[in-house]
């Protein structure tokens, strides 16, 4: 197999993004072995190295050369002026917007086999005009079947729904789009090692509705879904009471739970792999993690930022990378 | 103080509740002293101690004579025939419901101070006449403050709503309701020893709505009614993003975690404090608490069932007695 290429955007320059990408690619020799590419602006990238003391020694970025251990540089010039920390500016935004962008098209053209990214401001998206709420969602706009995971080596969970009010939640559990998400997932999990998976199904009712007295939802809708899918070959069961579902899915690294909405996935997620967790972006043809972390603002410029997030998404992009898909 | 009385339901004669009661008791010396009086139809605890070969050596209760330390037995006579395990029957419902209205009745006439309940069957209850999804809303209907919440040394979650559907429970977030609940809640808690308590309320959508894009109920009525109770003196904050509160909760003792449905506090709780949770009935005169977990049909008679969930309710409903609330 030849060496991946792995894009790692620092995420929005006033976060905590650039710090926890430099303290992760200064001990890269602990990594697994890979090209790996920051896609930011190099001030930032030198600012940071000074702060924290540290050293990631990037080399620019050549694409048109095959791809040679070590880490490089793609410079994506920032704002004019200084850099402000700490909080959300349009100048901000659109630094990381365009960070995120042109390591997306690196990785479209097949000059990278994963991006990795920083957490960006959606608030500094917005402000700079770039109306999408987060990497999934603009990601999704391209491959419309991408798919919200959650990955650690102790829980794997897939979001059917993510970013909408709960009430808006709760009236899309349909069997149709339901039997949609389950092919997508199926097909986003065959490049992912490990596999083949076996997905659980979360009812979305209390007790997966107790035979209809607590919902309908899982008459009506999810029970179809399921057994359409598992007509199709799709290894998939449920659905199950949402409060132990996730104690059947834990430990087993051959299982993903799927929850049907946010926080049915997040709470435990978060619960059972909090700050090494990681964020995966299913259904793409390249591998897409992030740290299951924000921007987290008031820490910036303390060096305090955890970076183990970070590190196990870099981590799983190789991994994921180096499977050849 | 006076030595407590503590009422402990058998449950579904057909489900483990009566092993798992056989079983704590077995072991009342490592109990705190108290008079623990079982209600239960004689004829299965007999069984079930054959069946175990152990011994509670239950004395007949007398309530009229001041408590002792020791094991007592209320009887409830049971169906006239032989009892049927595993599976559902008009006879077991009818035998656990008379059971519980019993020690109910007697606590509520000062007799009892705690009443701890093994797992009864919904279906069975149902089929014998008495249309209450459980204990807690057979005791909801007399006292209609109740609440549901679930208890253990690593995290408290109290549940604004329980048994209904997803989609219901969303629409019952309101001001009004959620402010007579964090009234009754704090009335509730007022008994318990550890307090007093903070309170942290979850919101409802992802991210706790993030300034109304996700969702307008926490701004619409969560934080009014979070900025009433707080007014009124209530210990109170929130809406915080329901994937971290639980989080920020746990290990603290002194904090109760405040989940707005059913399993966005049973998911965590149950991943928290699995096997050794207590659910708790608060806002009653008496203290009712009872193991988290059914009356698991499937493992009847195999003596296996995990008896640690009601011993940890017995503890917990002696502990909250001891205070002489």
């Amino acid at each position: 197999m030849t060496l991946p290429s792995i894009g790692v955007t620092a995420g929005d320059p006033g976060g905590i993004g650039p710090e926890v990408v430099v303290k992760t690619l200064a001990r890269a020799r602990g990594l697994p072995e890979a090209a790996y590419v920051v896609f930011a602006d190099p001030r930032v990238i030198a600012a940071e190295e000074e702060r924290l003391g540290l050293r990631i020694a990037a080399q620019n970025w050549r694409p048109e050369l095959p791809p040679e251990p070590g880490i490089f540089l793609d410079a994506v010039p920032g704002p004019a002026g200084p850099v402000i920390s700490g909080r959300v500016t349009a100048a901000n935004g659109e630094s990381s917007f365009r960070s995120f962008e042109t390591a997306v098209e690196q990785a479209r053209a097949g000059r990278l086999q994963a991006v990795v990214t920083a957490p960006i401001s959606k608030a500094a998206w917005a402000l700079a005009g770039h109306p999408f709420r987060g990497h999934t969602e603009y990601l999704a706009r391209l491959y419309p079947g991408a798919i919200m995971a959650f990955w650690s080596d102790k829980l794997k969970v897939a979001l059917f729904s993510h970013h909408r009010p709960l009430g808006e939640a709760v009236a899309a559990v349909r069997k149709d789009a339901l039997i949609d998400f389950l092919r997508s997932l199926r097909r986003g999990l065959e490049r992912i090692p490990g596999g083949p998976f076996r997905l659980l199904v979360a009812g979305l009712n209390p007790h997966a509705g107790e035979d209809g007295h607590l919902g309908r939802e899982e008459i009506d809708e999810i029970r179809p879904a399921l057994e359409m899918a598992f007509s199709e070959g799709i290894s998939v069961a449920g659905p199950f009471p949402p409060d132990t579902v996730f104690l059947q899915a834990q430990g087993k690294k051959d299982t993903v739970a799927v929850a049907l909405y946010h926080d049915q996935g997040l709470i435990p997620f978060k619960l059972t792999a909090f700050a090494t967790g990681v964020n995966v972006t299913l259904g793409l043809p390249f591998v897409r993690t992030s740290p299951d972390h924000g921007t987290a603002f008031d820490i910036v410029g303390k060096g305090v930022a955890d970076a183990r997030s970070m590190e196990e998404a870099i981590r799983l992009a190789a991994a994921f990378s180096a499977t050849g898909s």
